[in-house]
């Protein structure tokens, strides 16, 4: 199978595209067999753009409107430069990849969202493997009383919390927690199988949902329930759990760089914004689109602070009893919201005619090209429907981010060759003709492509990136940067309070300390004192 | 990757086997680098059998038990003549395939049993997009008031949920009922995403956790929470949901025989045990070594029954609404209980030397051998700790359902040949000798073995199964086949109430209504009427 690649379009990332810089609008123009041509002025879309307006009820739909066959509905995009928000709303309805649940801010993953995740789950799934960790399940209910053992956990915790008080039809004595994220419970059974320094490290990992009771949700960015994993080790020295939360950081940055062509910052949060429990949380900060910063992957050294609550500890070499020293880091669903606009398929072939004795060479080549493409392993999707347009299909691909489209039609079938149209380069120029179809060279090419579009996405990535980011040494200097929505990087050494006041008075937080870092002592644009660390201040999500 | 076997030693399924008939117990002969040699007379076991005896407290640990450097525990197994539910504890412990959580009915799947897990995940996921279906993801949380609008679906599953009435600190408006199934939320979402016969058929799938509060519980067999894969599908018309309910159970059979080595009884429900909600059950019924039936899968046949219980309608191609049919059908973690003692791996290597100075050449090969199945694809264990003896490690494998195992001691060295047993072959007779190390020769002798063993296993728990079920002709015969522990396959034209007054006077319930049916009419063993089939009665889990 080897590595999976997000050949993605990151419309989050990228400066311009055709599907985001200009309102789209997909003409439902209909031509199928039975030809009755539908067409509804008012687009099918989500009852509402905002989780919070969510209803039980059924939303009211159109009834008459045909979807396409590859279940596309029709819809106005937003342009993003217009309204960044109610944009992504749009991809989010009319690439079908989530729709709304029926209890506020809860959300249905759909075919093509769930496929992007499955593509995270299968790439990360081998490395933590690879790395060492084994798969478990443990049990979502948690007792109340174990979230309250960890002071700062429950602390961080309890305002989100959900709550089963009834079970088979009986109040419960002990209301369970859904849980929020394992460490409680993992403790637990961490006592019971860990007894000396030979069963150490001991180190999990679970593929599971969580729940966290949000009040402003967003579409995999922040939903009440969303899917994750989340590795648990235990170890027998602080150097041990610092190396694996270290490595666990390091695996998420490989990943969004390499298969997601999302160039995060790497680096330490502040104190203020550590995970509720750990000594130190390490992060993956992503840009989007609209310059706010996005959380898309933690790893925790918990030091000591569970296994102390927990009396989770082990006999060392010596014969003493030593607590263990625990990480935990988890990759959630958010990611997908970070490669909005990525996709499950790599290549969309159109086979176009317009003559019904066309129609037979055109789909007979299409159908040739399609096998060509899988058997060498590349993700393929022919769009043979006939009651869509050609240029119906073009921009409902491009909508859901296929990077290379692949157009067959009479005169292709005669030359024995194919067109092949990049997503990231609008126009002709993205356009190459006369691709032979011979399977090796079209293989070769298309492979080509794709690693070009993935180089080109990561380098407009990068350059977005850079261009957004200001060096500040002075306070005033953070909030202009702030104010003119880019990120601001300056030497801190700030205490929480004036870390607060930052976020008050500028709505930015110190995303990280990026492990990057200028050389030699800076001075604290706060507080005037030396340092020897930059963070980095950002709006987020 | 090719389909996964379970090259696996089904104690429940197969008469008899070394770990099975008679009491093992795992000695503790330690002779780690470190010298000390630790054993302590008590064994380490859980702290309850019964899962109705849990308690959120920390069980009791002996502190200074070493184990097994791959996890193992030590412990005493009941032997499975002696207590078959004291065994079947005893194995799930310690195999370490699962442990108990902190929540009565709840269950922690551990990597040995998540493996399992795993395994049937892997290749049921290949089978499902095979057949058509699409992976989604929703939300656990239903209203209350969606479970009340099929009326024998809330009959039947009112008393078993688990509700949250607690969120973000505040009572909520509604009550959420955590998913027992899916089929009401399911729904709600297709009654937005179906407009015309176009968009049909709509077949998706998910794996998820669900819960259902049930009071008698066993690890993996019936927990609290259980995770599954749950396939949920909307057709135009009977027929075709029909035929879909038809495809999918026998999917499940296929898998039950060709993978798991488990020879199931493929039929249909009574009305009686049919799903709460669906027209007609189709499920596979595995006899299990106490002779008990295990529902090892169901597909349904749901007809209109939610759909006009939600208004899940489409417009026909003549513009007319119609009700949509639909199907579910689900296997679960269940599963991995009725294949207890199969594995995740296919082959154990166990290095055998006594002097410090064959260790390296033994080594040596061990891992030459490891390597050279590996890239056959085979899985495979090295144990080459230094703490365990070569016996202890042989009883480990054994217990954990390892069909084959590898010895390699300093003459197999000098000879380039290895020792092979089978552990479905007790003794010498399962044992050959010199089989070269010569890659081609091993890999072709291993593959064959496992081959062999699978095999040999299924035709085992066949025939155990067709001695045990008893064709009778009256309903006293009936009881007397119950009262022996059998199953009894006899004709049944019975009413509901009859149906009953068998479970409450033989405790056995009609597994199914078979496919394979005898011909000709029959006569019903307790109305005397006649009738076209034969109904299988047994106890059941």
């Amino acid at each position: 199978m080897g590595a999976l690649r997000f050949h993605s379009l990151c419309l989050f990332l990228s400066t311009s595209t055709r599907a985001a810089s200009a309102p789209t609008r997909l003409s439902p123009l209909h031509h199928h067999s039975h030809g009755h041509l539908v067409f509804k002025a008012k687009p099918y879309t989500l009852a509402s753009r905002d989780l919070s307006t969510q209803v039980t009820a059924e939303a009211e739909a159109p009834e008459n409107i045909e979807k396409h066959p590859k279940s596309g509905q029709e819809g106005f995009i937003t342009p993003r430069s217009h309204d960044f928000n109610a944009w992504y709303a749009d991809i989010i309805a009319n690439a079908e990849l989530a729709d709304y649940g029926p209890v506020r801010g809860t959300m249905v993953i759909r075919p093509y969202g769930y496929a992007i995740w499955e593509a995270i789950q299968d790439y990360l799934n081998a490395k933590i493997k690879e790395t060492g960790h084994k798969n478990v399940y443990f049990p979502q209910f948690i007792p109340y009383s174990f979230i309250e053992k960890e002071a700062s956990h429950v602390e961080g915790f309890s305002p989100e919390l959900a709550l089963v008080t009834i079970g088979g039809g009986k109040e419960l004595e002990e209301k369970l927690v859904v849980r929020p994220t394992s460490e409680t419970i993992v403790n637990y059974k961490f006592t019971q199988w860990i007894r000396s320094y030979r069963d150490l490290p001991l180190m999990i990992n679970q593929w599971a949902n969580v729940t966290r009771w949000e009040m402003r949700t967003k579409p995999f960015i922040r939903t009440l329930e969303f899917l994750w994993q989340e590795g648990h080790t235990a170890h027998a020295t602080l150097e041990e759990a610092e190396e694996e939360a270290l490595k666990m950081i390091s695996v998420y940055k490989t990943f969004a760089y390499e298969q997601a062509a999302i160039p995060v910052i790497v680096g330490r949060k502040s104190r203020l914004e550590t995970f509720a429990g750990a000594l130190r949380t390490y992060t993956i900060e992503a840009m989007m689109g609209d310059r706010r910063a996005l959380q898309a992957g933690t790893s925790h050294n918990l030091g000591q602070n569970f296994s102390r609550a927990f009396e989770t500890q082990f006999t060392d070499e010596n014969g003493q009893r030593q607590y263990v020293w625990q990480t935990s880091w988890a990759v959630s669903t958010r990611f997908v919201g970070g490669i909005i606009m990525t996709h499950g398929d790599d290549v969309v072939i159109v086979p176009i005619w317009k003559k019904d004795d066309e129609k037979t060479g055109v789909l007979n080549a299409a159908y040739s090209v399609e096998k060509v493409l899988k058997t060498a392993g590349i993700k393929v999707e022919l769009d043979a429907s006939e009651q869509r347009t050609p240029g119906w299909k073009f921009n409902f691909w491009e909508m859901k981010g296929v990077p290379l489209r692949i157009e067959i039609g009479p005169r292709d079938v005669s030359s024995g060759t194919v067109v092949i149209s990049r997503r990231d380069v609008p126009g002709k120029q993205g356009k190459v003709f006369g691709v032979s179809m011979e399977s090796s060279i079209l293989e070769a090419y298309v492979k080509d492509k794709l690693d070009e579009v993935q180089s080109s996405l990561l380098e407009k990535a990068i350059s977005f990136r850079n261009s957004n980011i200001l060096d500040v040494s002075s306070y005033d200097e953070l909030k202009e940067a702030i104010s003119q929505g880019k990120w601001a990087r300056g030497p801190w050494s700030g205490s929480d309070a004036e870390e607060l006041r930052v976020k008050e008075e500028t709505g930015a937080t110190i995303r990280c300390f990026p492990f990057e870092q200028p050389e030699g002592t800076k001075t604290c644009f706060m507080t005037g004192n030396p340092t020897e660390e930059v963070a980095i201040f950002a709006k987020s999500y």
